[in-house]
């Protein structure tokens, strides 16, 4: 691993019990997420979490967490995370990870149709044995209006369940 | 595991030789029944096997064998179930299972569109070392109509090739 | 495995090392394409690989390299692979692996609709301990007409980026 090209072709294999755990951590936030349990989502993440996106910025596991709590209480419509096309590699020491994503909305005219397409750009880090989200930047590649729009929604809109 | 707010933040993992055998095993689902396979659709489930969905109820190994049998002669058109972001759990002693799926069908105006957007729920069950579905929910959360429509569709079609 | 129905009914299972690998391989291959990297895929199959699809045939991994430090020059839009639902199985000594694809592309007039949606048919090798493409057939189940149109763009344009 002395150079990026050589990174590209040669990467430090991540194991199967890494990836597997991996793969569960990222199903189970959006499960959360999509089943009116966000207010759980902060058992998934490090103490320093940090995430940016069409939400903006979060700073810490406890600023999820209060996001989580706020967030249960809206009626922002139903909405599924679907992922998929994770690749994992090791970056000096740290464990990397893009997933891309679909969003669907119920309040789009047309449910069915992906709102937002787009990536999680994600680092991991091992808590007491068990993986948690270190970071996450949520890339918009195609229908950040929808995000947009629907980040709006929540921020705004506290209690109205 | 002493209380389910417990299980959430801690869930008992579930090993990569596990999760590899039911991601296989959810393929496998779809990969026969898109390709004009459903009558082997038995194969991959167990013997008191239930499923409930825009289908109906189905009970037992032999009622799939059955309809997978009438399935295969049928011409439904083009369908494609595409499946993601499964997260497991052990609840139990049983293996749990939620994944995400959207199915394309080429009776739709435009094929390349979700006809619906849901989730399989369902528990999983090993028989003679290889893991096999014991119970199936279909939970059609968006597109629902069209799940319908399709259900008809096969339903009421005998040997319509 | 004495015949094709035993064949699917009990195949012989992928270990989960074997199936975190190709999972890996596939996201790889997607996120170099879909990033501007097409000039370093080659370094993810064999030699002597094939592939068949609307971009037409291309025999030998220097034949990749050569269409992927072309394809880096141009602009074809934003594009995305999506992939899941990969079943594998093992055949007279091949790994073969059947995987579902949504493309999304910017030239579109709705980017967050599938371009096409289909099927990877490939096989894989061990080279030196890492699995590579051995080859792949691109299977347009819908959209086919759109990832002609794209495939015509791709090859016709030369350093127009």
């Amino acid at each position: 691993m002395t150079s990026s090209a050589t990174t590209s072709s040669t990467p430090t294999p991540v194991d199967a019990e890494t990836r597997v755990a991996i793969d569960q951590l990222l199903a189970e936030y959006n499960l959360l997420l999509d089943h009116g349990r966000a207010d759980e989502l902060w058992t998934l993440v490090a103490e320093d979490f940090v995430s940016h996106g069409p939400m903006g910025v979060m700073e810490g596991r406890e600023a999820l967490k209060a996001w989580g709590a706020r967030r249960v209480t809206q009626d922002a419509g139903e909405v599924r995370h679907f992922t998929g096309g994770t690749s994992l590699r090791w970056e000096d020491g740290v464990l990397h990870g893009v997933t891309y994503y679909m969003t669907f909305r119920s309040t789009l005219p047309e449910p069915t149709h992906p709102a937002s397409v787009g990536e999680f750009h994600q680092t991991f880090i091992q808590v007491d044995g068990a993986w948690k989200v270190r970071s996450r930047d949520v890339v918009a590649v195609f229908g950040g209006a929808n995000a947009a729009a629907h980040a709006q929604r929540v921020s705004g809109a506290e209690g109205q369940k």
